[in-house]
């Protein structure tokens, strides 16, 4: 613990279980970050002897400068942001760091980011609202090599109240680095079904959200170095991961919720999507296994043509029975997202071969501000 | 997002997508901690233009310097290590910052610090192993003057499979600055009650684990700057903000709980038990609503014989009822905690007025080691 933390800790503690004592020396505690009523947002970071702190978050262009006052503490202000969650983070003296005042974080295996939540005016579909809630649950699963796997698992509000209801799955992969977390505590999506749900606007469903890095917990169960290289070295090597997610899907963790939770069984009641590289495992575990899911949702992902080709040439070479198999194929991007380019060339060779899809281009980059706006378009869409 | 990372992030992702490009220029990937089959741990932070890194974890007295490599990487090996799961954090220049390759944190409102989880030789009472586990659920819960209250909730193995069977609770609370997710993300509460349960050495229990700070989310909730300011001001405050806990424990927690699962709602059947501020919410809660629990677990936690004199004198003054009462009454501490003296008198107070109950003095400080091993003795007491 650091040693600053651990006197604050200490003086606390002291008090707060009741010790008649004089008070510990205490430094000021910083509250950041404060979002005002503007929309603005005040950053604040102590670092009574840092030479410089820096500001970036997916609000801003470019990292912004905090000014330190009198008693050490950083501070800037910044906006009017737009209503939104954003990953922010500081660099202290050149280095990069968690915002220690705030508990909201980003789940990920590699960079440590802080989120900031700027309500809007009127509540925001992912906002905490007074409707009735689901539950998240962590779960352990038997996967594959011996190793236990991790699942996090949206069910509904009412699920242990009708104990004979059965649900549609809704299987949700994260992306490179991210974590089985990531759906959850940066994407809300548990609070964006419960607001969809209380405006019936979506039918109830499960929504399961796997780990998707295998390698890294295979080498980190069997004794490896923790996390393993995420580094992928070539297309197939993309594509082999792809296909382990794959097979641990079909033969792991979709018997496990079938088995642990009260499902609808079937190809018209699964549903898969998935951002960034789990988009891409979505659509090969979808193209793959056409007789266990009916809906696809591809988010700021997508497969080349020529892969298409190579290991999927039925999708395209049979519209017909694609698109009479497949009741969704939902494709996602922002224009400003370094994956626009490619995801085009998917879209339109999807529509050079008559395959069905819905398509919806948003502002912005490869970000979580956009899974949760294409969670909230496609919820409503699966299992009508 | 950083920017090394966010180049990192941009690389993995083309090449996990699929796409045929020349690969983006690449930083080194820094594995940390790599734990050593003779328990050494290894240590590694990037930083090429960092001047000083250090490591503080629990399993050193004190600081220890890093040293950097021809790639900019800072390492050090340090133990070999007593197998237990540490926090831990670099001082990167003088700055506090948490292990950017590593996924396992410390859930805190202040401090950000990691965790090294440095396995025995025979799996430790907290070790993932290949027994039955029990789920971890997050809640919401209506919680006082409007908000939303979080709950983390463990139930055990079988408990979905059992429609009908109705189990006893355990209250659980963690300390200051900890969140609801503390007795799970750094306790391993889950994982200790797996592990008995498959060597039946505890009866079967839902653990309710709460956010014992009220008045930062009502802060939080109500608009206002987040965290509020834990600082207690004296000793009537901290009796105040403990009440506040256990009145939105027994008017909304323990009824929501009851509601949505299957409980034995009596006091026999119902413990609570909580860590540093959570203990003294737990001693308060318990003296003051007798009516309620009857199994009480303080760790590292007291109450003076001044505020036991004046708020719940009936506990020593009728010590015969008291002692029919509590089924439980365990007091543990760490001879190096800095609460050790406070809760030598805390006990002997109990020993002067005939009160019984079960101590337990180990080694170590004010600690989620010590934490985990009281959870794991006392598991087995509660319920008999």
């Amino acid at each position: 613990m650091p040693r600053l933390s651990r006197w604050l800790f200490s003086g606390l503690l002291l008090s707060l279980v009741g010790i008649a004592r004089a008070q510990p020396p205490r430094g000021p505690l910083v509250v950041s970050p404060e979002v005002h009523a503007d929309h603005t947002v005040t950053f604040r970071y102590l670092a009574p002897t840092a030479r410089e702190v820096k500001l970036s978050g997916q609000f801003e262009k470019s990292a912004v400068s905090l000014t330190k006052n009198e008693q050490g503490i950083w501070s800037v202000t910044v906006g009017p942001v737009k209503p939104d969650i954003y990953p922010y983070s500081f660099q202290v003296d050149g280095v990069t760091v968690m915002d220690p005042a705030n508990v909201a974080f980003f789940p990920n295996e590699r960079f440590k980011a802080s989120l900031v939540d700027v309500p809007g005016d009127t509540p925001l579909i992912h906002a905490l609202k007074d409707v009735p809630h689901g539950t998240v649950s962590y779960e352990y699963y038997p996967s594959v090599e011996g190793t236990t796997g991790s699942l996090v698992v949206y069910t509904p509000p009412g699920y242990d109240q009708n104990p004979t209801k059965k649900y549609p799955v809704y299987y949700l992969i994260s992306g490179t680095t991210d974590t089985e977390e990531t759906f959850y505590k940066v994407g809300r999506t548990n609070l964006i079904l419960d607001n969809l749900l209380a405006e019936g606007k979506t039918k109830p469903m499960i929504i399961v959200m796997p780990y998707g890095n295998i390698a890294a917990r295979i080498t980190e169960q069997k004794g490896g170095a923790k996390p393993a290289d995420p580094v992928v070295r070539d297309d197939a090597d993309a594509v082999n991961r792809a296909n382990a997610f794959g097979d641990d899907l079909i033969q792991n963790i979709i018997p496990y919720i079938e088995k642990n939770y009260r499902t609808l069984a079937n190809r018209e009641n699964r549903a898969i999507g998935g951002f960034s590289r789990g988009g891409g495992q979505t659509l090969r575990a979808a193209f793959g296994h056409m007789d266990t899911f009916a809906w696809v949702c591809a988010y700021s992902s997508y497969l080349s043509p020529a892969e298409m080709e190579r290991s999927y040439r039925t999708i395209a070479s049979n519209p017909a029975q694609t698109n009479k198999q497949l009741k969704l194929l939902w494709v996602s991007v922002g224009s400003d997202d370094f994956l626009y380019k490619g995801t085009l060339e998917f879209m339109d060779y999807l529509k050079a071969k008559n395959v069905n899809f819905k398509s919806r281009i948003t502002d912005g980059g490869h970000t979580w501000m956009n899974v949760k706006k294409y969670v909230a378009e496609t919820a409503p869409l699966l299992f009508q």
